[in-house]
């Protein structure tokens, strides 16, 4: 019996050199906060041989359920529900729907991790579609940002929903009351962007809601820090998330290389190396692994299939945080009386 | 008389520091292309006020018209038209219209610009709505990307006329034969995206075109430089752009703030002073000033608002070579058989 206080589903088998990263993470995690059990679901053996001399897991933090398969990266999602059901990520979405777990992460196949925790652990009443968030780093600290590609189609319950889901998620992360929020447009007047949007503009001005309103917001203000949770279509989400992860890798390529196309700036690199790696440490994409699929009546999260060991514990913090705020119950309280 | 081989019409009032940036901006052409033609249009007294003591511009190279409006950017699209016909705007573009010039350059209103030119210069045949493309750096060099945000609504045929249209500019402005045209999506996966991009993705593919279809391509491949023009809809690609735009300034701002966090940064930055202002220099965006209107009978260049001289120059630059490289004439080309 374990004196945890919560339990996490742990798909050890997606993404890469898993379940190596996956065990490794747990490990940096239990370091620091030992009230948590993690049920384990993968390849016994694999994980078994990954689980010896790690300092920080004793047997009252964890069990290993062994699967026999696993889905792939490149498995459709069609595929992945039909032949998946005795895979790791199948079975870990299943403990958090028969109440073995509180939370499950998984660096797998993000669209067949959507589809089975929909088809599993089902929508909250009143609420259409899943909204995939993620952490935004900016100015004054960490934005919200969603929807980060669940739902290409959109229409205008969409937006007020996934603005009171993202709020409750800001709420329980970064602990303010009243979070500010913001629906991404090609510009800040009340007359521009698409029927749907403008519809959704109308809407959510005109209702109390558990967030303060903003109205729009263009891409280039994400970086100001004014709005706590920024909200978009799929398409337009996914695509803004990407552009900014290139441009980051972009500047970092330029950067590299004009200090490595003279010895002059070799050398001022090698002075200046300190400076740059706190530059590299606050501005570690790992830190924001996770995205967070909101709108199901469990918590799910997907950690980055490249992610590593450390990023799998951020990934692991951050569900940590949603399971102590009880963000399920709290946005179910948005959606009752609907 | 003028021995000048292109007249260009610039609308010498819209936009900050104008007209005195304009002039500079032009000054600074004339000094290493002496072949063209301004026709200088706005508040005659100011005007030449500003084209006082400058070296490189002589009489044979310019003509002010006086205007006695501007059009302002915060005036509706429809207050512009309505009251804008003695505008600076209105009468540099009237110009091209009636063959007095060959190309327009503005600084002021957007929107207005849009509507004004496609009221007063019409649209191509065969193309039902005009884009704004714009210049993107990359690890390799500059792609193009389009539609900046002329369009919200997008059809099949949208995306269609936009790679030829995109494929013609890249051509003109980097001299390339065959170049290679991609469409934003969510994923590379043929059944991604929303079903208007899936229906043009089969329609492009299935044609004979002036360019070679990579077909879909995601956020952070825009970096790559692997494709040479990027097509979205104006919606997507207005975020997109501003996106990335402000992730740039963000970047720019964290590096800042830990240089001069500590006096060891800040002597770090002082003896790497040099290479920072080569990165600078590298990843100016005055350098990829200019906005170019596209599907209209005519070149319309958008120089950034806040443009300064320098910036205000490239957009210049920009355009005498899509004069040169006669755009316009061979985008037709591509319409007149449909």
């Amino acid at each position: 019996m374990s004196s945890a206080n919560y339990t996490i589903a742990v798909d050890a088998m997606g993404g890469d050199n898993s379940p190596a990263k996956i065990i490794d993470g747990i490990d940096l995690f239990l370091k620091e906060d030992n009230l948590f059990f993690f049920n384990i679901y993968g390849d016994e053996k694999l994980i078994i041989e990954c689980l010896r001399n790690k300092k920080n897991i004793s047997e009252k933090n964890y069990k290993v359920i062994h699967c026999t398969t696993k889905i792939e990266n490149e498995d459709s999602v069609r595929n992945a529900i039909k032949i998946g059901k005795d895979s790791s990520m199948w079975r870990a979405i299943e403990s958090v729907k028969e109440k073995q777990s509180d939370l499950i992460i998984s660096s797998g196949n993000t669209g067949a991790l959507l589809l089975i925790s929909k088809l599993l652990i089902k929508m909250i009443d009143n609420i259409d579609k899943p909204a995939i968030a993620g952490l935004w780093p900016n100015n004054k600290g960490t934005s919200i940002f969603l929807d980060l590609g669940a739902n290409i189609e959109f229409n205008k319950k969409n937006y007020l929903d996934f603005s009171k889901i993202g709020a409750e998620l800001f709420k329980v992360i970064f602990d303010k009351e009243i979070p500010v929020v913001g629906l991404l447009n090609v510009g800040s007047e009340e007359i521009k962007g698409h029927e749907e949007l403008k519809n959704s503009y109308n809407e959510i001005s005109n209702q109390k809601n558990n967030f303060l309103f903003h109205g729009y917001i263009e891409g280039n203000e994400i970086k100001n820090g004014d709005i706590d949770v920024v909200v978009t279509d799929g398409f337009t989400g996914n695509i803004a998330l990407k552009t900014a992860e290139g441009t980051v890798n972009f500047i970092n390529t330029q950067i590299k290389k004009i200090f490595s196309s003279s010895l002059f700036g070799k050398i001022c690199y090698l002075i200046s190396y300190s400076v740059f790696k706190k530059i590299k440490k606050n501005l570690d994409p790992r830190k924001y692994n996770g995205g967070i699929f909101l709108g199901l009546n469990g918590p799910v999260i997907k950690s980055h299939g490249g992610a590593d060991s450390l990023a799998f514990y951020y990934s692991i913090k951050l569900s940590a945080k949603i399971l102590r705020g009880n963000l399920i119950k709290k946005i179910k309280l948005n959606f009752e009386n609907e």
